[in-house]
């Protein structure tokens, strides 16, 4: 089967070239698990963390040996779990680029194929979304009247951060995201009452006046100096979700993404540390609420998709670049074959 | 009547030089408001700042004109307010470091003077209680099986913290405070499970000992450093209150008082901005729980007290270096005359 590994270390900002494809045996079906073809993979930021050896201090995929990490949704070509048969369909955190899987138990959650398209499993129902509406629903509580600020909204996690904010009655969404392209996303797809364009000038003084009355609930994404500037448009007792830094994820310099301390007691901020790992329990309970949104067309999402494992390493030099738009998709394999 | 004034513009951490001692006017009594004999004047370090100006953008006090502010309890001599009574005890935020303050109507609270000490009410049952309550109570939520660190321990607030958490059902309560008379304060006094001095050599490798499984709850009354000190001490999902950044009030450096959000963020720390003044409205609240636990004898306190309006220039300097043992109180007058 074919398989993407590193072509060698990586200490700089991940490029395509960086990646190499590989023919290797297709694994066994592990002891209890299940074997999977890969249909949907995930790129998300954290894996360019990761094959740096810069994530959740796990070692980086060794060159020519370790697979790329990913999130994928798959088909089960074989089983040895009992609640698992072939032909059904799974979610996993542990996938990788390769278009075959072979998945320990525990590993994987079964998917109900009829309850949304298949790749939104990796996006919005997926750990994106799961990320999401963990902040919005479990730590900052967003409800009636709230006014919600979010960058990197064009994302999969920005731009359900927002839309969910809204289902639970915020009254106003505003979104950062950088270009034209990305904000018309921001408003027309995920409908956001306003976004302004970090790559325009003069963006700073827009933020006030596309708030309005000041923001009561603010979800971060890329770094310590926005969430600081998101603070200054705080109203008192405004909380915030600090969930990325994906400004630093990729830097070379550790400036100690610095929060300024009199300033949240200045605010009486709430602020709120974010891993999306700690709400995996909660995952089954979050798809079976926005799997309804979705279908009722509460909930949209943007998908940024390829087709073929191959276009892989070009799609995610992209994300690396924030330029990609929309949820990064690789359709490996067909959906039904 | 005696009037303490600045003798000069203060620029540096204020000496006991930079005061003068006037005699002025009696003020006469305001309509609707009283006039009241200064029994007990509270000297507290936010003090510090206000005469500097950096105290919540207020104009610093003008040498040889404004009075001294300070918290006080004291002795109605003269009503105008159809509540209060001649020989009333009252509660102000708005005194002064003189003899007599004529109070408006909406600045001072009534005193139950069979309640508690009259010198509590600026103390344990005063400001830096009600601090100390609100972050406990209001903001960390504290409870069960909750273990707490909190520095500046020897002072009003910081004790207060530990003992409340400690009757709201925390498992383990420890201090950090400078120098063994202040630690003595705290785990005597106070009756906290640990102090740890940090004037001593290696103070640092004994916080995580004294905690034992780490803490679930932090106060910071001192700096972002050791906010930040005690979030490596942290379980997960840890609740913070940022109070104070005593070791900034008096510095003419400033930091910027950084918190690192990568930090916060793998903590999944809860972190809350307290300024006291949103409580107020809760104060009597407060001294109606607070006053039964001190009868009970469930809270105690420490004064470091002087008698005589001349004294509070000398003691002011000792609270600005951080000398003071327990809440410095100034008894500008007996009690009964």
């Amino acid at each position: 089967m074919k398989q993407v590994t590193l072509a060698a270390p990586v200490g700089h900002k991940p490029v395509a070239g960086d990646f190499q494809m590989c023919d290797v045996a297709t694994p066994d079906c592990p002891d209890g698990g299940v074997l999977v073809r890969v249909v949907h993979l995930s790129l998300d930021p954290y894996v360019g963390s990761q094959i740096r050896g810069r994530h959740m201090g796990e070692p980086a995929p060794r060159p020519g040996i370790d697979p790329i990490p990913g999130a994928i949704v798959g088909e089960v070509l074989k089983s040895h779990d009992s609640d698992v048969s072939e032909g059904d369909w799974v979610h996993s955190m542990q996938g990788a680029w390769q278009e075959t899987v072979a998945l320990k138990p525990g590993d994987y959650r079964k998917l109900d194929p009829d309850l949304a398209p298949l790749a939104a499993h990796i996006g919005v129902l997926g750990m994106p979304g799961l990320t999401a509406w963990a902040g919005m629903t479990q730590l900052a509580k967003v409800g009636l009247g709230d006014t919600v600020l979010v960058d990197a909204a064009a994302g999969p996690v920005g731009g359900t951060v927002g839309q969910i904010a809204r289902i639970k009655g915020a009254s106003r969404v505003v979104g950062i995201a950088g270009g034209p392209a990305k904000c018309a996303i921001v408003t027309g797809t995920y409908g956001f009452d306003a976004c302004v364009d970090y790559k325009s000038d003069g963006w700073q003084d827009q933020v006030g006046p596309a708030l309005g009355d000041g923001l009561s609930v603010f979800f971060e994404n890329v770094s310590a100096e926005m969430a600081m500037m998101a603070l200054t448009h705080a109203r008192p007792y405004a909380r915030g979700v600090l969930c990325g830094l994906a400004a630093a994820y990729q830097s070379d310099v550790s400036t100690g993404n610095p929060l300024n301390m009199g300033l949240i007691i200045g605010k009486r901020a709430q602020l709120y540390g974010l891993v999306v790992y700690d709400f995996y329990a909660l995952w089954d309970a979050f798809v079976a609420e926005a799997s309804g949104w979705l279908r009722d067309g509460e909930l949209a999402f943007a998908e940024h998709r390829v087709e073929g494992l191959d276009r892989a390493p070009a799609l995610f030099e992209l994300l690396m670049n924030g330029q990609n738009e929309g949820k990064a998709v690789v359709t490996v394999a067909p959906e039904v074959v």
